[in-house]
């Protein structure tokens, strides 16, 4: 029986040439343990998803030269590999090629392109009609990708009928909250449906709002895991199919999942758009304290600046508290005061504000020269700014505009305001040192925008409003069906309001990193002109 | 023969009971006039495009309940209208409903999908089968619905042969450029090729960055108009399909259309929105002045506030074209110098600036000083801050996030900046008063940013810019392509890279007016993090 290595790879989109030398590395790495074969992820040779780039005929053109040049260059083993084929005339497929010999041996077209969630692969792809059956070593071989898998009875299924001993799936699935413990149930599923050892390849690494987790895993016909690869690493998985089961690596429990996600999320933002190094505001609450945290996880110490900008408003322990995360981190940390810029802005406006009564437009006005400031630094020395949002205040428009939103990425947007402080305690419990001191994790939320202001007055406890907006916003269910005795109509209508109204702030937010089964990303396309409240 | 009224309706998205309103506004009016039929848009009753509306299924649920109490109130005649159906188990349709007695008496089902573009019509819905055969005063009628005419030989060509003697087209066809001619002639192919007489209702008005124009038309089997409504404005066109063509009125001419395509996406997004008034950044240039003509065409001079905010760059001709075209146009003008504010900006970062050279972050504070006063007025009045961008600058990043970026709309989004010039000179030729100055056209554009900045000697002329980017933005051509004589590789491919750095930019803009076949809008899909570089 077969030897083969899953090669869970992080490719980077467009970068043709990098991503072919990665492949050939791995190559090299995997003809050295004498496998039959060696397979990559779903379009490893473009990265996935390409998105618009598919459109332009020159990028197609550009990765089927790519493939030609790497299948000259694979000759001791199979090469398993992901790419976009091409029928000439405009039509294109998402691809598997079989390359062995010097050359590309067969082809493999995906026939099920998922257009849903954060999916458009109908905008661009032709599904395919090809069989998938491959010889490996004298071995029949199914060769399927991604969402092939997913939908009962599919080509995979025809592939183990007609004799595959063994099915091969690429992907490049995002990761979600729990969604390798759903791929793995399903793969379990599959192989004993089939009868068949089932060999799963994923991607692994961060792509604008994506974060692939990796996991790549072989069944046995039984469902016993033969293999697991790592999560949120790159790794070479080598199975010999002939063994039987023995022990594999547990998986991450929930948090830390999710907290790795992050973590990859953010230094392959970073890292893959040139950038090295980052700045973000410190404001001493939790959401800045844990982003420093996850920041430093991801790029080191010396990569990452706290900002802390006080006004008259922030009080002397969240100035304090600022201060600490950065001296815990032991990264740099700069304080501007802002109170004499803000008075200047009044003082510019006062001719027309002077008869007002005070409102957003003081309290957002701090926001927004504290992001210009930001940005200020950002233009001058090419960092990137982390904005610091999350998920709940993004939902309700807790946040300001052109204000404390301003940032190229914002890794909690995806992270509702409860989960901020389960990461946050989950982290501290990892290291001897806790990075959050105490006294964030125990005081109540402000943005401190005017005297005395707590976030829950405005939007009540976060507990009741997390389950809210979950219900509203990943369940799309209605106001009605969501008010019970816990949480009054009156309290989820006023909620689900706030969502609607604050679309325009969402549309022009910068990317976060996909957590739930629905974020605020390609997986949201409301339209901001809606009428519709329910 | 049968007479209809073609009912040219302005819906809004979500909006089921002013949709419904409207409706049975229409239905009454062409009761009136004796019709046999009155037909609407495409998803008349729940607005078009709902986008994830509809993955709600409540949403379906009060759209259904919406047509039912619609059908109740129709009993003199027949009506044509479109929603969304529903199978019951989770599959939606995008649907027409044929009307009469007080009942629902067919319905039909769209079966070709548009999922390119701007479109994600497979997202949602499932392709019909059923074949849009209608009895209307005892003839037979095809009801197709927008794209199911654009394919060669989809349903309308086999309900023609069904012997259908009046096929019904029922379509939201967002506005782009030359788009009504483009109609004009598939409907006239169409015509001719099934012998029948054509009926072709559209949609009217803004719909976030969609603006659909109307021009709903009646073709007779020999091609001939036989009549044609409005463009961009409600109409309700009655043809007798008995009597010939006679003179129907000209389309506009290529510059108004695209003028009256921006007054009436400004006007509807402004106003389906809640607000009223608007606030804009008078410059003195030419986009601020043409967009504040633009505001006050779509909205009236009493609700558009001019806002000047000088720095010491700002020269004395350019601030008293801000004011001239203030006063030309009859509005609100406010000037605000923001020299001291960005002094103050400048004291605060000197710890950390004083030894480095200056840079954009100098130039980008003042600009971002500028939106945070707009959205002060914003905030404090509910004003909406029209963006003045054009596509040009939008197109290499040469604007400001967070800067001349903010704001909630930015109508000149898709317009190239040599378009800008054409619509102010062709806008001045309409009124006795010119209200774009003279100086303001002919003076070299700038930033102003810095002393003695001009646009042109940072990107080349504009129109060899426009013409770089008009291929490489909506042709998706590759540099080499677009290089020749007149437009040297090495241009092209800096304004390329200018194009494909600044993707981050456009990720956090307003939306915009689409106008061209490639906007940067729900048509443009490029990732962020991308390596591709041809």
């Amino acid at each position: 029986m077969l030897k083969i290595a899953c090669a869970q790879i992080n490719t980077t989109v467009g970068d043709l040439e990098g991503n072919s030398q990665k492949i050939l590395a791995a190559v090299s790495a995997a003809a050295k343990l004498k496998v039959d074969a060696v397979v990559f992820p779903e379009l490893a040779v473009c990265g996935y998803p390409p998105e618009d780039l598919l459109l332009k005929p020159h990028f197609i053109q550009s990765n089927l030269k790519a493939l030609d040049a790497l299948a000259k260059k694979v000759h001791g083993l199979s090469t398993i590999v992901g790419f976009v084929d091409s029928d000439g005339s405009g039509k294109i497929y998402n691809a598997a090629a079989h390359i062995a010999k010097g050359k590309v041996q067969d082809i493999y077209h995906k026939q099920e392109l998922p257009n849903y969630g954060v999916f458009d692969e109908k905008r661009y792809f032709t599904p395919g009609r090809s069989d998938g059956l491959f010889q490996i070593s004298g071995v029949k071989v199914g060769v399927n990708i991604c969402e092939d898998i997913w939908v009962d009875g599919a080509v995979y299924s025809r592939q183990a009928k007609a004799g595959a001993k063994v099915l091969i799936n690429i992907s490049s699935s995002p990761y979600e909250e729990g969604k390798l413990q759903r791929r793995q149930e399903l793969l379990m599923r599959r192989a004993k449906e089939c009868k068949t050892t089932l060999l799963y390849v994923n991607a692994v690494g961060g792509q604008d709002e994506l974060v692939f987790d990796g996991g790549s895993m072989a069944i046995l016909p039984d469902g016993k895991i033969l293999g697991r690869a790592k999560q949120f690493a790159e790794d070479l998985l080598v199975v010999d199919l002939s063994k039987p089961a023995g022990k594999i690596p547990e998986a991450m429990d929930a948090t830390e999942e999710v907290y790795q996600a992050l973590v990859l999320g953010v230094r392959d933002y970073v890292n893959k758009n040139g950038f090295s190094k980052v700045a973000l505001g410190l404001s001493g609450g939790i959401d800045s304290s844990l982003l420093a945290v996850i920041a430093v996880d991801a790029l080191g110490k010396d990569n990452v600046v706290g900002i802390s900008m006080p006004s008259q408003f922030n009080s002397k322990a969240t100035r304090a508290d600022a201060a600490a995360v950065a001296k815990n981190l032991n990264i740099e940390f700069l304080e501007i005061p802002i109170k004499r810029i803000y008075a200047h802005y009044l003082a510019a406006l006062e001719p027309w504000f002077a008869t007002t009564a005070p409102n957003s437009a003081e309290e957002n006005l701090q926001a927004r020269l504290r992001g210009d400031i930001l940005m200020a630094f950002s233009n001058k020395f090419g960092w990137l700014v982390l904005t610091t949002g999350n998920k709940s205040e993004m939902a309700v428009g807790y946040c300001t505009l052109y204000g404390d939103m301003s940032g190229g990425f914002a890794p909690l947007k995806d992270i509702f305001k409860t989960k901020v402080y389960e990461l946050a305690r989950w982290r501290n419990s990892q290291t001897r040192t806790p990075p959050v001191p105490k006294s964030v994790l125990l005081r109540s939320p402000s943005a401190e925008l005017r005297p005395d202001q707590t976030d829950e007055e405005n939007l009540g406890p976060y507990e009741d409003l997390d389950q809210v907006l979950s219900q509203y916003i990943e369940g799309h269910r209605a106001p009605s069906a969501i008010a019970g005795p816990k949480l009054s109509l009156k309290y989820v209508q006023k909620t689900v309001q706030l969502v609607d109204r604050n679309e325009y702030k969402r549309r022009q937010a910068p990317p976060g990193i996909k957590i739930t089964p629905r974020a605020f990303g390609k997986d949201w396309r409301l339209p901001l002109t809606n009428k519709y409240n329910e």
